[in-house]
């Protein structure tokens, strides 16, 4: 496999702001979504970063996405509010939605702010980290923008992979950032064993007849697993009624599938929660205890052969503390993909 | 197996208040608790029901528990509260702490409330599920109250099988109410096997060496596995973090194991969350989303093999009208250790 080429933050942020300012999105919402995506992948977010722009910009050529929206609250209680995207990009939608929730517990203690009409905005964890440096917690529920996952015992792909991000802040050790979707495997793991011509182990996919799926090349005949089977599909379940149903988003067989659909908006769905640690105990208090747990789970015996024992959260760090360092890695099928995209929009390329 | 004895909703309820009446713990409350605890079983949650009944009158008389609580708020703003259970039964806790949230989302749309010093509650879904009269979402989290689960990776058993709960109001359907554990299964269903002299499926547990464990006699000699790996492991670790160490409660190694240990207060800690629906969107609209989601779900083909498609929460609707109609069940064991407690009481036996 060929080697990566590594950009710096800065290319990359430029790269992707002149080409979504190449498709009419202001100039300023464009360097927002292209420091937010780069964010994405400095943290190690591969799937959710600038490997989206190339389908971004599809979508947004294709009149599927609304690039001068007006993102407002539609409806607001003290403890809550509803947040209408107006069908534009989802990092705008969901960096207002955060900063709303974040200001608002700052009054109340805990905010919540569900969100509609709104679109893919990247990993989850972005938007629940952003409450940390006003040590807050943030908690990310979405609806996912493709089915991939049927009912536990049923093969219609009703649900999608609908994640959940909880970001907790600690004080000397790392920040706690749990990130996850609720079935095995993402579809974009799926798709990266395709790419590299390896199987899958079982227990990622199945196919309609129940038998386990191990060859990616085949995931089209089959379906992702929810983790702990219908606890995970109950998860997915919930998380899709409180990020969709609840907004007025769409959810179960009114999801759009935005990698095959280009003309149609998504009426992606999300919550975003920010809960002020102050208002429950001193923030010092808080930091301490979370620390003393960090280190007893640190510290504890690992089974044989595991070297060491993971907090969630520690990928996202050694990812950025790499790209910090030595910049983003792009691998070759990626960046002909954004060369491709920067002739078709007839802009200077990333490198 | 023998077969189990029936008896009435009013006949358990009045038998638990007599019990617990019997160790101080004064008629309303006692009438209270009763009342909850028979509800569990009315919906089948047999592990959290009159099966606890002579563990926490153990406790209570090794002076475990506080049976005369002062429950209070201790902090409060717009969209949150703060409740000290001053180490009263987590029934009477929960409950009153459920009551407020639903009294604030009222006012705030959204309204969290955490608990700290408390007790084991029983089931999640009892404090859930007491939001949808209100037309309310109700969500729980707590910190369970003994250390099956190790971090993943590793073998020293830091965490409890935290568990979720969430419940949601349908129009025409039945309400979507999701009960469940951060492990593929839960200690008791293991207590079980044990008892039935029956194996464990693969996946449920593993020994020190990272074996499959499925012989439920040496359950000691391993630990519960977490639904999805690292995945469950970090839902237990961040669920315990929001109702434990946010709430100055247990959490970690400080989790005191109610099984074993009859005279230390376990500093339970909770979250309940409720959310008002008509801040969001029309309440019957919203039904009549949820209605169309499950009538989807219901409605979808199943695999080879399977019947029919469940929604979470079918099985409590059905054991609740067995249970109705014919009673609830006490398995000749269950019985035995009841009329036991009922003669070192000297109160009238169950039935």
């Amino acid at each position: 496999m060929a080697e990566s080429m590594r950009v710096s933050v800065p290319q990359l942020e430029a790269f992707i702001a002149r080409a979504l300012e190449a498709v009419d999105i202001p100039a300023a919402d464009a360097r927002i979504i292209g420091e937010l995506m780069t964010r994405a992948d400095v943290q190690g977010s591969e799937g959710h970063g600038v490997f989206r722009l190339p389908q971004y910009v599809r979508r947004i050529k294709g009149g599927a996405v609304n690039t001068r929206p007006y993102i407002r609250v539609v409806r607001e209680t003290p403890g809550m509010a509803l947040v209408d995207g107006d069908n534009g990009m989802g990092h705008l939608v969901m960096r207002y939605a955060t900063e709303r929730a974040i200001a608002k517990a700052g009054d109340a203690g805990v905010a919540w702010v569900g969100v509609r009409s709104s679109n893919h905005a990247g990993p989850a964890s972005l938007y629940a980290g952003m409450a940390l440096e006003h040590d807050m917690i943030g908690l990310y529920l979405a609806v996912g923008n493709a089915n991939h996952l049927p009912p536990w015992g049923g093969i219609d792909m009703l649900l999608s992979t609908n994640p959940i991000a909880v970001a907790i802040p600690a004080g000397e050790e790392l920040n706690v950032v749990l990130d996850m979707a609720t079935t095995v495997a993402a579809y974009g793991k799926v798709k990266t064993k395709a790419q590299r011509g390896e199987s899958m182990p079982e227990g990622w996919m199945m196919d309609r007849e129940g038998r386990p799926l191990t060859d990616p090349k085949r995931a089209n005949e089959g379906f992702l697993l929810p983790i702990g089977g219908y606890k995970g599909y109950g998860l997915a379940l919930v998380f899709g009624l409180l990020a969709g149903t609840l907004n007025g988003a769409a959810m179960g067989k009114d999801v759009v599938d935005f990698n095959a659909d280009d003309t149609t908006p998504t009426n992606t769905g999300h919550v975003i929660v920010a809960i002020n640690i102050e208002n429950f105990l001193p923030v010092a208090r808080f930091k301490a205890s979370v620390d003393a747990l960090v280190q007893d789970i640190r510290n504890s015996r690992p089974l044989p052969g595991v070297d060491h024992i993971r907090i969630p959260g520690d990928g996202t760090v050694a990812a950025r503390l790499d790209r910090l360092e030595n910049g983003i890695p792009l691998p070759p099928a990626l960046l002909a993909s954004l060369n491709q995209l920067a002739a078709e929009l007839e802009i200077a390329s990333v490198i």
